[in-house]
């Protein structure tokens, strides 16, 4: 724990706060546990440290106009360079901060933002904005390549207010910079809440999780912080971009649904109103026990589509059920809830584990079932923490996850899991492969997958790399999206670009040209300029 | 009743079957209904004849290339003309059909949609999507400006086949000219529904719910096509639209986003993948009544925001109840029905119940809810054929409707009713003004307004056009939108203009460029060419 009085670090290189990555003796425990996994013998490299850090100097100057909230300090511009993908801290832990931005920016408000834009537009200097910087696709690493004089990283932390709240329809104007924890604390004298959790809660922002459609804490339903969005504000080159407070609308295509997964391409999203949810008053929840992860999916599969909506309705197959500490005895297990504002729903959950007994599961019933999902909640957020210490002891592990429609599951877990543990044989001399299924729709299910094996010291980041090749080739030749809730950046294009219809990529293209024609916005994301220019800076 | 053997044929210039148009006996009815209501004296003009209708001749030859499946035949060009607003209908009736498409293709697969767009892309004409022609914004209008050489209009009903169902994810891909009767006739084998009944069910098609992004059956949860739409595939000048069978993804903006609601003008939709449910073997229905028009929305709110997720949840006002024939004391009515393939779900029936009570509603119960119910949804797809009589009655009448957050509805009811009761008043002498709610939100409410005016000899049409400017307005003004579920067309252009965000504008003007260059595709509705170009033809 941090000391008192002592300002609280986040890792400049690692998941989280300095204080949680694991210690000297959990990193034994770690590798014994490792070890006794994968076998080889696993040594602890010290962590890094800020001094060694190598980092380019900056190619640009902070500009007077800017001087007020930017900076080129050496400091903030390794905390901004990268995300937090077992990659981005592998590189970290190496010490290697090349890709680094140039300048820092932390706007006051939007109108820092609109003059940042006005200078990188005449500087060509490209901009990327920075949320809570827990990317896992490189999203906000400024790799921007050679056109640009150089990059900027616009960190919106400091819009992290909530501004107003509708008591009435039970929805807020919130700040983009603000965190799950931040908006939350500020909800609480409503009586409202958010419940947008993701894993990266405790540092994601609102405004990142809009640009890149992330997914929290509803397995059904609203899966999306896409479900929760009722306008959003942007700043783009070209204007602000402002939509309507709108329940619904039917009025052309909906202008949020372009800025939701825009990935800061398109412009900067300063605030958005976001639908709440009275705190629930009542919370059903059940941890049912099945003999095989198929009979778990398929009971997962009726209870999607008898209309149910659980808030949690989660599978882990028998490897993440252990891990997870949630079962050791080799069966997949089901975490169901419900959850409620307005009384009971008895009647829900009843119904829901007569669906699950009917594929012969078991289950372990009140109590247990709030044990298991109380593991499951505190190994979920202790998990990052873990990458830590994996790469620290040279280990390769990551996660993937994708989503598919019910009659492609099969194939696409079967072809996953060979070609996986094939990859992981040829690359790693062995490894372990797990899958649990994150959310589930009436036609189709999220299934998310760990990999771990053990990293041949200098090689772990080619190993690293082929492996990622390998689940993302498998996730798209089996039907499945490059990512359910993890975003493209810059490390899933070339998969998003297999996936997505052709003619969109152009769409999206001429759409990003008419708002950011000088593409200083995130370049490199999602799409490319479109055919016949020759890059940025190009006028009409 | 059309006499057997007989083809069945629509109106040319009405609403639905020529045979169910009001028939003489049935339009003095009418007559004596709306004199009742409104005082003058009504006389029904004789509905109008084919051959009398004004058409002006086709500016264009059928090209060579098309002649296999294109007309420029008289009668198809004239049932190419109109949608079927009010305004629509009384052009008809006057045997107006100025704005006919000097072409009419029919094309019978996707090769030919291909031929049609290479083809007037060379021939500077412009291209208009006709799906079930039941537009009510003069969506499928061909007044396209002078900047084209003529018009077509591409009507897909040829393409109307269930092509593909899996089961297992209860999902159906299906032709975009399908009707909704078609599809789901289609579908019963699979003992599966897709269960969208918008008020055109009868005419409109798969493909025109999803470029109009139409409301349907659900009042909460699965409100519009949007929600029931897993891809999309178009056919656009620059290559096939085909996004990727998906429950849900994290990957960009979603494609099928962009699509929903583009009104004809990124591509033509052929065909698209949508969800499906199993057909309902459980249905709680019951009709509460309310004291006030007040009373009744409170509830619906309350219900709205309980996660009950009721199919129909629908209030009436007391003159939408009167009309109905779901109450004739001065009561507001809640429709509600709960329905189910999974059993029994009396549980959400009896809170739902509860919540209504808890307001000062007074329910019918089981019967008589189911009786209302009936009543209710007789007199819903029978409301269009009225429209025909009311036309040749002279009397001015239409519907509008909107969505906004629940913390405006009070504000903007009562701003819409003063302003439409004063505008009746100045236009009309007098008339009349009801509404319903046709679909809830946890944060807001679809309101749903029908108004009523004697017409003024020929000047009932610009009658009309005071009342839609009025109405339209006061949706603006008081934080509504201009459409819920009607789409924006050629009609709702200046409040669409007005509501979205300016840089949305650009970028959607930017995507349609980067499709369709030639600006060729349903050109005047959402967008028009970027600023800087010069019109339709321009190359970069």
């Amino acid at each position: 724990m941090h000391g008192e009085g002592a300002p609280r670090r986040r890792s400049f290189w690692g998941w989280g706060w300095e204080d949680r990555s694991p210690d000297a003796l959990a990193l034994e425990k770690l590798a014994r546990r490792v070890s006794g996994a994968l076998g080889g013998e696993l040594r602890a490299a010290p962590a890094p440290s800020l001094e060694a850090a190598r980092v380019p100097p900056s190619k640009l100057e902070v500009p007077a106009a800017l001087a007020a909230f930017c900076t080129a300090d050496r400091e903030a511009r390794i905390r901004h360079t990268y995300g937090r993908s077992w990659r981005d801290v592998y590189r970290g832990f190496c010490g290697d901060f090349s890709p680094a931005p140039d300048l820092v920016a932390m706007p006051r408000g939007e109108e820092d933002v609109a003059q940042v834009l006005a200078w990188a537009e005449g500087a060509r200097v490209a901009v990327v904005p920075y949320g809570g910087g827990t990317s896992v696709v490189s999203g906000v690493e400024p790799a921007v390549g050679d056109g640009y004089r150089g990059s900027l990283s616009l960190d919106l932390s400091r819009l992290d207010r909530v501004l107003e709240v509708d008591t009435v329809s039970r929805a807020a104007r919130i700040g983009a910079g603000a965190t799950g924890p931040g908006l939350e604390a500020q909800l609480v004298p409503y009586g409202l809440t958010l419940r947008h959790y993701p894993q990266s809660f405790e540092f994601s922002t609102l405004g990142g999780w809009i640009a890149t459609r992330a997914g929290g804490h509803f397995a059904t339903l609203y899966t999306h912080i896409d479900d929760l969005v009722e306008s959003v504000r942007m700043v783009t080159p070209r204007g602000i971009w402002d939509s309507r407070r709108l329940p619904a609308s039917g009025a052309g295509p909906s202008p949020d649904r372009l800025a939701l997964g825009s990935e800061g391409t398109l412009g900067v999203i300063t605030e958005a109103w976001v639908r709440l949810q009275a705190r629930p008053t009542w919370r059903g929840q059940a941890s049912v026990r099945f003999g095989s992860f198929e009979a778990a999916v398929a009971a997962l599969r009726d209870i999607a589509q008898a209309g149910l909506y659980p808030a949690n309705c989660r599978v882990l197959d028998p490897q993440e059920a252990f891990l997870h500490r949630v079962a050791d005895d080799g069966s997949a297990v089901l975490l169901l809830a419900f959850e409620s504002a307005d009384g009971p729903r008895d009647a829900w959950l009843g119904r829901a584990l007569a669906i699950a007994a009917g594929h012969g599961g078991v289950s372990a019933g009140g109590a247990g079932g709030g044990g298991d999902q109380e593991s499951w909640r505190v190994a979920f957020f202790e998990g990052p923490y873990l990458l830590n210490g994996l790469v620290q002891l040279g280990v390769v592990a990551d996660t993937f996850e994708t989503a598919c429609t019910w009659d492609r599951f099969g194939a696409l877990h079967e072809g996953v899991t060979a070609r996986m543990l094939e990859a992981l044989q040829a690359v790693c001399g062995g490894g372990a492969l797990s899958c649990r299924i994150t959310h589930a729709y009436p036609d189709g299910l999220a299934p998310y997958y760990t990999f771990i094996g053990l990293g041949r010291g200098a090689h772990a980041l080619s190993q690293w790399e082929q492996l990622k090749q390998t689940a993302s080739d498998a996730l798209l030749d089996f039907g499945g999206t490059i990512t359910h809730h993890h975003a493209v950046g810059r490390l899933h294009r070339p998969w998003y670009d297999r996936q997505r219809p052709e003619p969109f990529a152009r769409a999206l293209s001429g759409a990003k040209r008419a708002l950011d024609p000088e593409w200083i916005l995130n370049p490199g994301v999602l799409v490319d300029p479109p055919t016949g220019d020759t890059g940025p800076g190009v006028d009409e």
